[in-house]
């Protein structure tokens, strides 16, 4: 097989930090022609990002619109407008995990969710991946419940601009763009579905 | 103006740890309404990743494909399929930063490189961008020159299927998927700009 020749086997690991939000590895691997290093992995959990999506049915007018979070971001050092997007806390159901962050951050829930996908955000140097759930049919359900330094916006912004606008400004966040892609797709399939079945 | 509400302003920073890829810092900050605390953030170099496209009319039966790399990634673990991509080097225009990347990658050089936007690959906690690049009018020039620990096989993929597995199998990585958002923005854009135009 091709790809067995590309592989590289680990011969052993050091822990260099441990924070609260990744652990920082060194794993020493070994390639099958014979080179060998030390290389850098972020070990982290799994993320969950939530595409909250109100139908134009819904009483929005301008068209289909996302529920969206504004809030400051430490890494950009910038507040974004992004989706609901959590930490999976451990042996907690990705589903469920879309679930809780969608009505802790924006107070919503969802009749439906459906999984539009996962794919490891980077794996170049990490080990984790991001799960992305479309939220249907929503209710505003009560307060939003935020964790201790969460400062959070809700706001509703229609679909067409957030694809527009995605990569400027205050929209401004990878694992959003990711979202987004995995809905386009979603909503591509549903289309050519319904083509295909006469719907 | 409603996001200086959100700010939170560093008052001091500490590096944790130095890596050849990144360095981890924890920055203290205070919020506008009297909030603290130590948020962990990786300092990381601007990142590009190119989308090398050969359209049908390049000798492609199977209609539209990509110039894809498959190569070991330290941090999945895993054998991935992906666009060209890498670091940017300090003071280096990330224009040519893909010219190279491409070059060393898969040996191509491009007629046109088309700027299709930039992200922030994870505002949470991450400080650097994300740039993707189109690469169009694709000439095979010579070839890969790889890093000491590069092993990387060049595959063309059709675009359909890249976009249909994405986030299954070996097309496993977020930064792709970001690309690949990019890239549908922009055909869209100019399906619509050439019907506007009646071209």
């Amino acid at each position: 097989m091709k790809d067995q020749q590309l592989m590289w086997n680990e011969s052993s690991r050091e822990t260099l930090l441990e924070s609260p939000i990744f652990s920082v590895r060194s794993i020493h691997r070994h390639s099958s022609d014979g080179r060998e290093g030390d290389f850098i992995c972020l070990d982290a959990p799994d993320w969950v990002t939530v595409v909250p999506l109100l139908s134009g049915d819904q009483g929005c007018d301008q068209g289909p619109q996302f529920i969206m979070v504004e809030q400051f971001r430490h890494g950009s050092g910038k507040v974004t407008f992004e989706f609901p997007a959590g930490t999976i806390d451990p042996g907690e159901d990705p589903q469920r995990a879309a679930e809780r962050e969608l009505l802790e951050e924006t107070g919503y829930t969802a009749g439906s969710l459906i999984p539009l996908g996962n794919v490891s955000p980077n794996p170049a140097f990490m080990n984790n991946r991001v799960h992305v759930f479309l939220a249907n049919d929503l209710i505003w359900h009560k307060e939003q419940e935020l964790d201790e330094n969460e400062q959070i916006h809700t706001h509703l912004e229609p679909v067409d601009r957030v694809r527009q606008q995605m990569g400027t400004g205050a929209y401004d966040n990878g694992v959003m763009v990711i979202a987004l892609q995995f809905f386009s797709r979603y909503k591509e399939k549903l289309g050519a579905d319904r083509i295909r079945t006469g719907e």
